[in-house]
């Protein structure tokens, strides 16, 4: 019988064809922490006695970098410590985002990548099967170079028609999500695909990959393609390429089709991802703080889409516009088109490379009552660190054209 | 009887001569706080009465910038509400350090200025009497337009001969320190004079000005001169320029004479600022971090300093390297000289415009045993948020190459 990509990357590590439901071991190409994730895998790593890590292992300081607190600088110490006495990688504070180093340097179409992350899904758009797991299991993956997984079933995603203009991936994945909700694919491997998805941009696709656990997913896989190939290519790892892509036969638990032609710019209301709605019913709400970065969307096609917007306006008084790249080659990339310019010049306060307010932590909590218009994946209650305030997803294009109006405001205004 | 800078500054505001020693009221020409000090000052204002501000006000949102924690972003919001209520103005997250943007855009030669932050001094360079004072001083200065002083007695210093290569404005300001001790001008004037001065930049102004609290002085004030007038020409305000300058038979109570041509790269150790040595007695000490910014050094003039040394180089691995512009405006003409660029691939954290680590309040607070080393103006035991920490104190050549390699470092080794 024909296989999901799912399917084939499981089975190709459990070196056996595998089905949906079944528990197999497999070997891990890439497992990873991040400073929040980190301190309690490195525990359970010491606690079980391993002595070094046994496959490409990564830390990355992008939550709570550089730290606001020293009880935090001590888990980074910790973090630290760790990468000396084994082989572990390190990412420092400035280096960025885990998800977005990973898909720059480390995911291959085809690997294992697991990180103790819930967006670790993100390196799915290079057909990577790559997915969030808690800190235990990262140490053990660690320490054997091994991980279980139940072979999920797979819900094909089907695209079809053209984006208006000033609709863009994140108004796909945020329309998906609010059409199917937040447990509408609880444990299913997504597999986008379709006409539209062949002119998806690589960033657009990691875009789409990383928020699909945000409908419960386990993973969010593209086929490998050309847009691929010039991502790797363009990263200096060409050689990492190989096809990937579903059987003609293969079977999928259920298949959704959606004409994106018809989608209008969404706006996730507080407080869940699949509160979606049309841009219409959101205009107009005041909002306190606009960001723009993160994991989903601090790429530099991002930061071009909203610097497009921002170049020669500037932010409205009564707003702050936080801006920040999501790894280092993206700033300096957007250094050298001038973008960070831009971005000072509107108004903007540019952060260093990481994760930033997405997570609460620092760097642009809000105050009570306060709303905030993000880029980022998540609007969960308390998420921006203050349960007093609220916060709307969008795209890039509706958080910079909502900057200078102060208002929530459909980009397709100024497009 | 002739005047010292100092009284002919006290004397014109208070419509008459006056003496060291002598209790005036005077009009105030700028009174700012900050968000550390600023609520306290709305509190006392609002329970004041007061309706408006008298004279011209300015509220900086520069240190825990963007906010860390929801009771600071709390503290924030009280803030810009007094400036919608009140015609005070405010300059936000990502615009900068008070210290610097008054200097930029405000103080002017022969001005009172007065601010709720130790290092309000800073704007003496300009010829300015310009110091720092707490938040009820400051609400009633916002509710009046009038501020009380003792006029203080003045010291001369003065700078003669040429600095050796490595050696800066800073390490004058800390020998100086060193020599007299944290107490050594309490309450006084300080009057930086001599030939060497004549050559000092605004920006090394600016930095000696400072630190003059350090030394417990009320005020470190410059005469004005064709330098001065060339850095307010820079900023659009060449109309500010007037002559300040002391009598020649003015009465000074003390005067120190330095030949600078004798300081060598001076390292003040942990934990206070008085306790400057040689670099000869600080070299090889391990640090974990470097700072170079902060309204003593995060001047154009410095950036430039630290950027030649990083350029084409790489910061340790065993250190983390942040750097922080002093102002928006510092922050544009750095990155058009290519200033970040050269810092970020030297492996630098760059942090948007503000105080960053240097309160100790986010965006570096060491671990527990890390020693660090900055361009700020504090070493106090517990200023970088963790007093488990040391913090020793250098000029940003000696910071910039001691990133490199890992260990305090003589500037001149590279230069």
């Amino acid at each position: 019988m024909g296989k999901t990509i799912a399917e084939k990357i499981l089975s190709a590590h459990a070196k056996e064809d595998v089905i949906p439901g079944e528990i197999i071991i497999v070997d891990v190409d890439l497992a990873f922490v991040q400073d929040g994730t980190g301190p309690l895998t490195v525990d359970q790593f010491e606690y079980l006695n391993f002595d070094d890590v046994k496959t490409k292992s990564l830390v990355f300081i992008d939550h709570a970098s550089p730290s606001p607190r020293k009880e935090l600088s001590n888990t980074h110490s910790k973090l630290r410590n760790f990468c000396k006495k084994t082989s572990a990688g390190i990412f420092d504070i400035g280096e960025g985002i885990s998800h977005q180093i990973v898909a720059e340097n480390y995911a291959k179409p085809g690997d294992i990548v697991i990180g103790a992350d819930s967006h670790s899904c993100t390196a799915g758009a290079l057909g990577a099967f790559a997915t969030g797991m808690g800190s235990t299991d990262i140490a053990l993956a660690y320490g054997l170079g091994k991980v279980w997984f139940k072979v999920p079933e797979t819900f094909k995603i089907v695209l079809n028609g053209d984006l208006q203009k000033g609709v863009y991936a994140k108004d796909i994945i945020l329309y998906l999500i609010g059409l199917i909700g937040a447990d509408g694919a609880t444990y299913k491997a997504l597999e986008f695909t379709g006409e539209t998805v062949k002119n998806l941009s690589m960033e657009s696709r990691l875009t789409i990959s990383n928020m699909a656990v945000e409908a419960g997913a386990k993973v969010g896989l593209f086929s490998t393609d050309e847009k691929t190939k010039e991502y790797l290519e363009l990263q200096g790892r060409g050689d990492d390429y190989k096809e990937i892509y579903p059987d003609e036969d293969a079977n999928y638990e259920k298949i959704i089709e959606i004409d994106v032609s018809k989608i209008e710019p969404q706006v996730a209301f507080p407080h869940t991802v699949d509160n979606t709605r049309n841009i219409k019913d959101a205009v107009g709400v005041k909002i306190d703080q606009v960001y723009i970065g993160t994991c989903t969307n601090g790429r530099i096609e991002d930061l071009r889409i909203a610097a497009n917007i921002l170049e020669n306006r500037k932010k409205s008084d009564d707003i702050r516009l936080i801006i920040a790249p999501a790894s280092k080659n993206i700033y300096l990339q957007a250094l050298k088109e001038g973008l960070i310019e831009i971005f000072i010049k509107a108004g903007a306060t540019v952060l260093p490379p990481g994760c930033g307010p997405c997570v609460g932590v620092h760097a642009g909590i809000p105050s009570d009552g306060e709303k905030l218009l993000s880029t980022q994946n998540r609007n969960f209650h308390g998420r921006a660190g203050n349960p007093k305030s609220e916060i709307y997803l969008s795209s890039p294009a509706t958080a910079a054209i909502s900057a200078i109006t102060g208002v929530i405001t459909d980009p397709r205004e100024v497009l």
